[in-house]
């Protein structure tokens, strides 16, 4: 038994033993950031080739007899709170935590199948990353680095099982946050679910395009419709697991492009075009500035930075220079962003700084003969 | 006059001189790309904050009174029609070209108020290109590389005419193809407005988010909302101007999204949930089917870079020290990016070089002890 362990208590977290249950994506790429980090992680999944596939890419090892102190159940979310419950049990002493996208739902499903006395063990999280690709060939140790993984405990919860699932998420390199499930459910709803939902309506149309139209498609949609590339049978259980969330925000989208829908109808003749133009403009401008509270570096909102435009020489060396005086200055870039013509003499770069910081900025800039613009 | 002109008719393209009428991003960045090629760009606009802008960053020369063969009108799809017909009436030997993202009604609007004998001078088009950004100041030369540049020709459209446009977009680097107006306007109904709608209605529910719940929002969100930040007036025009054709595709839109919306009621338990799972796998699934339509190169970026991600410590010189690494290997960087975590200590910089120079720079940051990611 592994050294700090209490027999039949919450062990201690003590950078020993993890055992990943799911070695998909999300759990491979969790076993690749904590075996970097000098924890033992042990893998298990129904596949044995899924399992065999992380081990061999450096995901942990395969030791299914071998206690963990804390269990990360990396299971589709219907199935989630099923295999929580069967590790609390199998593992009277481990900290059993989930990924699953959904909280609410799996910790519901968890109180009705686990006996009482194991729910402190139980504590519900959900780190904020994935890729349009599954499957641990997809992993990446790097994959919650700088990502949010939130933390929802049970009332039940222990704070020890609790603080040991925050160690290993901060391991990962992941920011945590702590709220409850209905919270999280709530936000998830809006930020993920429901612009799932947009991505693969917008790209559903594109399926009976004649060919000759689906090649005016830009950068507009590619980036709208990206994440629709997604995996249909995990979506279906996230949206279903869900559901109850995504319900009235999808509504209030549809009755927002119904309205939307009534005034282009109006432009083109076929209604009253009173006011159309303005029903239009409003759903625009509201959208442009829901976009602008996306949190930029560190969740501040990205207004609050000032900002200078640098053109530097499209020549190698010259984003050192640039990067070098402000750097000697002592200044901290809070944003940086190029806009940088293939085959034009010189680029241009954004760079954002705290208010507090621009004069200093634009004047060891101006002192190193660069030309700044704001 | 120039060499090639033929009093009274159209005149056969002969790279000399171009007017652009309209010096924002899409004009000015025409000018650059025509000027970079060898043409004699005029540039005109109604604001001479504008056009000197546009003139001081090379895209052209303002000289009022001089002809030109071809004009391009690159003003506002509300005023397109109106500038056209002017410079059509201006400029009797001429070629007058648009540039708006709306045809039918640009070219409805010409045709009532044109003299029909200019009507063989006219062509329209749309170049498939855009930024969220606007006016010359983030004008690029490359706007237009490797994107659609659609013409639609009217009926009393002249070849030469047709042809000396033709040139000119393919000077610009851009891949012409060749549509009726209201094809043209039912492509972008699909691949553009309705994507827009979307993007912004998402975008719109983050307005009244508790702070907590926008701090979650990830990659996804950002990407579906990324084109959320474009001007609402602008897009008011474009979506007004194309209402008869965006209308049916966000009624076909709208009507999925209540299917799902059903189904998702009926999974939360406040309806019959028979079929509910397989109505929204349904959306995914065509969303997916959909989404791997969208064509891999035509219109994507314009060049392929290969591209790493290097997370870098959030402090003073740590950009410093990242370019100063690449540009001592003698690297030219073609693009660089920086994600944002969330309340995290790191950024990650995500950089460009052409594919060949991929090996030495992964190999250089490797060396510098820099953590590598693709």
């Amino acid at each position: 038994m592994p050294e700090g362990r209490s027999g039949g208590g919450v062990s201690r977290p003590n950078r020993s033993t993890v055992r990943i249950v799911g070695t998909g994506l999300i759990g491979a790429s969790i076993g690749l950031a904590l075996s970097h980090k000098g924890f033992r992680v042990l893998l298990t999944d129904p596949s044995p080739t899924a399992q065999a596939l992380a081990a061999d890419l450096g995901a942990g090892v395969v030791a299914d007899g071998e206690p963990a102190d804390v269990i990360l159940v990396a299971a589709p979310p219907d199935v989630a709170a099923q295999v929580v419950v069967g590790q609390l049990t199998r593992w009277p002493n481990a900290v059993v935590a989930d990924v699953a996208s959904v909280k609410e739902r799996v910790a519901d499903d968890i109180r009705s199948l686990a006996e009482p006395g194991h729910l402190r063990r139980y504590v519900g999280s959900h780190p904020m990353a994935g890729r349009e690709r599954s499957g641990a060939v997809a992993a990446q140790q790097d994959l919650f680095e700088g990502r949010t993984w939130v933390i929802c405990p049970l009332p039940e919860s222990d704070p020890e099982a609790v603080e040991a699932v925050h160690e290993l998420a901060t391991a990962t390199g992941a920011a945590v946050t702590t709220m409850p499930a209905a919270e999280h459910d709530a936000a998830v709803a809006v930020v993920s679910h429901v612009p799932q939902l947009a991505a693969s309506v917008v790209a559903a149309q594109l399926r009976e395009l004649p060919e000759d139209a689906i090649a005016l498609s830009g950068g507009g949609i590619r980036d709208v419709t990206r994440i629709a590339a997604s995996d249909p049978m995990l979506w279906t259980q996230i949206l279903a697991g869900n559901a109850g969330a995504v319900a009235p925000v999808l509504n209030r989208v549809i009755d927002r492009l119904t309205t939307v829908a009534a005034a282009l109808a109006g432009l083109a003749g076929e209604a009253s075009a009173d006011g159309s133009r303005g029903a239009v403009a409003r759903l625009i401008s509201d959208g442009q500035l829901g976009h602008a509270r996306i949190p930029g570096k560190h969740g501040a909102a990205p207004t609050n930075y000032a900002t200078v435009i640098v053109p530097i020489p499209d020549e190698p060396g010259s984003f050192a220079r640039l990067f070098n005086d402000v750097g000697d200055a002592g200044i901290n870039l809070e944003d940086l962003r190029m806009e940088h013509g293939v085959g034009a003499m010189v680029g241009l770069i954004e760079l954002s700084v705290v208010p507090a910081a621009l004069d200093r900025l634009r004047e060891v800039l101006e002192e190193k003969g660069w030309s700044v613009h704001e």
